[in-house]
């Protein structure tokens, strides 16, 4: 067990978000609310899945919903509680631990001040190592783990239960209701025992994320390219180096989807790439091949300091550092590809391993 | 308390279809699962609100969506139980008794099938008196019931509780789920007590629906007009009589939108009328002018046989006499035109009761 503290919060919402891969929510929103609580309520205790009980309620608490909402529509900070205690009234029992879904601006940060609110731990751990923009794309799906009974509130004080026959049920009808609802809603969602986390999730995520946010954040003084600190911790690649030319999002059925095309800089002049997106970062095509796609990890980094830049938050004329990084091994399974692979997303072409591409895209020059 | 049997349930289907105003859904598919109930559990027992205790846990049960999806989406059969039973678990108690939302072709009908499978009693009384397209409208509405927390179940398993901060948002919330699940969907709603019931609901509506289906199956033998005992029964009036020309229908957000042409046959040669509906029909326009509107009633019969067509059921060419009848008094308040009346549905009038526009429109010939 260890406490999180302020800096803690500052460094996760920046590594979040890099491995939010432009989705995940607005970092600022999130990390709010996590202050807030921490000021609030004393230090964060943050646990190991070591020291995890197996019979341990654990509840992981997110967001649901367009990223590109909540930068409006700010929560009320009471709906994630009302889906937490009305997920423990339905379910007569108490919440022992909570946990991110994934990572991200947004929910990365709402387990914590979740944690820091009712005064429970939270676990290094989380069901994506990344962010993806539906709710069965995550390790506990990959694990037959069911979603529901799943609670969702809004900021106006609706509340709603979901029990359905599989995961891709929940995720069709609670985007359904989540859009009716504003965009956004807060949800208690994949309730299990300390036992299914053990074998479901993606352990030590938290640091991870820390250890990327402090990495960035101590860069400079170290007279490191935070670029390269990111690379180093993450086993990522660059793959692209470029000013943003033209970005089309369109904020539709509960998503934000698009694209954004870089013409490139530097070493990349010449070049252009090509950036999908759903909420998330989905496929690079750099000058018409696929560098990296889903579930790999694509992220856009601000080229002077190394912050990440969401989908919502990418502007005409800015210069990012497009770096991709290989997504955790339960990812790369055949129900893991199947799940949140290129195909999966209408996309015409098999998934490679991200290594591979770079390796072969280099063979290629 | 009174038995029903086989020939009640049939007259009973034709008479809500009446007081249905074109919606309701499909009075076949209704009536099968109501007949198979009583098959397998013999007859139904229905109680007046005398009878009724006023500790009661009262659950009104129906179907939610759009009519014309139910022809081709059959239910099958469970979903409306598994309604019932999770909103039992959830509330922690057991239902007593049943009773209808509406009047309507299957809405009438799944109470009857539900005190059946239950061997629980249904109350000869609704929510409507009609048929109206929106969960907010009924008279519990108008008395201040909330129709949370409320049940919806799909024929996939799938299963929902809402828990809303008004009416009107549990029908928004409801309405784009049940889209999503397929565009229809059974309901457990408005739990109420006994006494609740009392004070919000519209008595002795299925002995009245009862008598309409019973006076045209049996206005032949007695030499009288199918459609003269309908207006007797229900103090009605017939406003047109004439032929479908034009039919425009469209199944959209969980509704059925549009409007019908009818050319005049007989003494209405010459004339025309033009019917507005959103699952019910809301307006009859006469030449111009409003004959009829919500929440008064708008029923089209069959010329030849009284048996009234349903919204989805009217075909090019068919002949009917439309009528119109009074509304209960409950919907002639503020609060009920507020919710029900011409203005709600987006139409630039003021409500007129159907008895002055008849009078108003025989002394303007």
């Amino acid at each position: 067990m260890r406490l999180l503290d302020e800096q803690a919060i500052e460094d996760i919402a920046v590594g979040a978000a890099v491995l939010g891969t432009g989705g995940g929510g607005d970092p600022y929103v999130g990390k709010l609310m996590a202050l807030q609580a921490l000021k609030n309520n004393g230090p964060i205790k943050m646990i190991t899945l070591d020291e995890l009980d197996d019979d341990a309620f654990v509840v992981p608490t997110a967001m649901m919903g367009a990223p590109t909402v909540l930068v409006e529509k700010v929560p009320s900070g009471k709906e994630i509680f009302n889906s937490v205690h009305n997920l423990e009234d339905y379910m007569g029992k108490k919440i022992d631990v909570t946990m991110p879904i994934e990572a991200g601006g947004v929910n990365s940060m709402i387990p914590l001040a979740v944690a820091a609110s009712l005064g429970i731990p939270m676990i290094d751990a989380d069901g994506m190592g990344r962010a993806f923009p539906e709710l069965q794309m995550v390790t506990f799906h990959l694990f037959g783990v069911s979603a529901c009974p799943m609670l969702v509130s809004d900021e106006k004080g609706n509340s709603i239960v979901f029990k359905t026959v599989c995961n891709q049920w929940t995720e069709r009808i609670a985007r359904a209701a989540c859009s009716e609802m504003g965009g956004s809603v807060m949800d208690a969602i994949y309730p299990m025992s300390g036992a299914e986390v053990k074998k479901a999730s993606i352990p030590g995520i938290v640091t991870l994320t820390e250890e990327i946010g402090k990495g960035i954040r101590e860069a400079k003084e170290k007279g490191k390219s935070p670029i390269d600190v990111v690379l180093e911790i993450t086993g990522g690649f660059e793959i692209f180096k470029g000013k943003v030319v033209d970005i089309v999002r369109k904020t539709q059925g509960g998503f934000v989807r698009g694209e954004s095309h870089f013409s490139g800089i530097d070493e990349y002049k010449g070049s252009s790439l090509e950036l999908n997106f759903q909420n998330e970062n989905l496929v690079a095509i750099v000058d018409g091949k696929v560098a990296c796609s889903t579930p790999d990890l694509i992220a856009v980094l601000d080229a002077e300091t190394g912050h990440p830049i969401t989908t919502e938050g990418l502007r005409y004329g800015a210069r990012g550092v497009i770096i991709a990084m290989p997504c955790h091994e339960h990812w790369r399974t055949e129900i893991g590809i199947e799940t949140a692979g290129p195909r999966y997303f209408g996309y015409d072409f098999d998934y490679t391993p991200v290594e591979e591409l770079v390796a072969k895209n280099k063979a290629g020059e």
